[in-house]
């Protein structure tokens, strides 16, 4: 009566439990413990559809939603590199191919073969789906270290300069997510939350 | 530069950081903590996708994906109740109307009406969408109960009876998800978090 799809499908369901144990940079509110992978996701996936608008128009929604939710999971055994450690994130991406394959093997052959390629296809950024998620992607950090008030990236001593590089693909992408995001790294310059330059 | 609109959808955005820090009765891996529904949400959304085979025909998977990503927010203002609390469940719907109202009220007209009408279809479960998204909701804790070994949900001293009573919803939609479930209490009550009656 259980199929052996729906077994591998619920091994992966609960494999995916482990993300929420992947932790990030991100602080939350009150600041007692650090924000993880699957929290982030799911703030970007609802923020995808509440900025819709800001997006390229005749954008596949539902495709950047399930991009964004699973785009992280390769952390679960490839681990979050910080943003801003160049070296480690340039090392990380063979172990987050073999984390891909093993993770979505899991799934029976079809939907392995779908999710790997949402994963990769947001890797590339090549689509126009996959350009506005990693635009969210960059996006949500900005905005949760100033309103959480994160001290974890405080002790970073990150520049503004760094950071409004690192955020680019923003600018590059929204005239207006960009002057708001702007914004928000002077204020959050302002509270010593990043250093200026 | 900055529309009034966008800083109505950031105020929306920055405001639900505040459901990483509602905590359920559900555990993750390795018991450090108790899950919160920001990443609870998160779940459920890829379980939508992953298992949509399993859901009626012609669903608008979409709108399932929102519904799930938002149906926890009113908690923001309302906290989680145990899904064992009959009373407690019963006493909440006035407070969850109410947060419903001030959070989605955050947004833009358009996406408050929009946001507080996926909110509310859920709640009422009368359409296709919103059935399967009760669904999944209700099968998510009896898999993460079983793959953390939930200590919390042990000494809460759940009868087998009271968790078939409760999750009949899966029985009543899907005979190959409720086999898969049955397996998964029976498991659970095995190890001993719930008791057999």
């Amino acid at each position: 009566m259980i199929s052996e799809k729906l077994v591998q499908q619920m091994n992966f369901i609960n494999e995916i439990e482990k993300l929420k144990i992947v932790y990030r940079q991100n602080g939350v509110v009150g600041g007692a413990r650090q924000e993880n992978s699957a929290e982030h996701s799911w703030h970007i996936a609802i923020m995808a559809f509440t900025l819709q608008e800001y997006a390229e128009k005749d954008i596949d929604i539902l495709r950047v939603i399930k991009m964004l939710l699973i785009h992280d999971l390769v952390e679960i055994y490839a681990g979050d590199v910080f943003l801003y450690d160049d070296a480690g994130r340039d090392k990380i991406k063979t172990q987050e191919k073999k984390a891909a394959d093993k993770l979505f093997g899991l799934l029976p052959d079809e939907q392995s073969r779908e999710f790997n390629g949402l994963w990769n296809e947001y890797e590339q950024a090549s689509t126009k789906e996959a350009k506005y998620a990693l635009v969210l992607d960059n996006l949500q950090p900005i905005l949760n270290h100033y309103y959480t008030r994160n001290q974890n990236i405080k002790g970073k001593k990150i520049k503004k300069s760094q950071v409004i590089n690192k955020k680019r693909c923003i600018k590059e992408y929204s005239e207006e997510l960009w002057a708001f995001t702007l914004e928000t790294i002077d204020k959050s310059v302002a509270i010593g939350l990043f250093e200026d330059d």
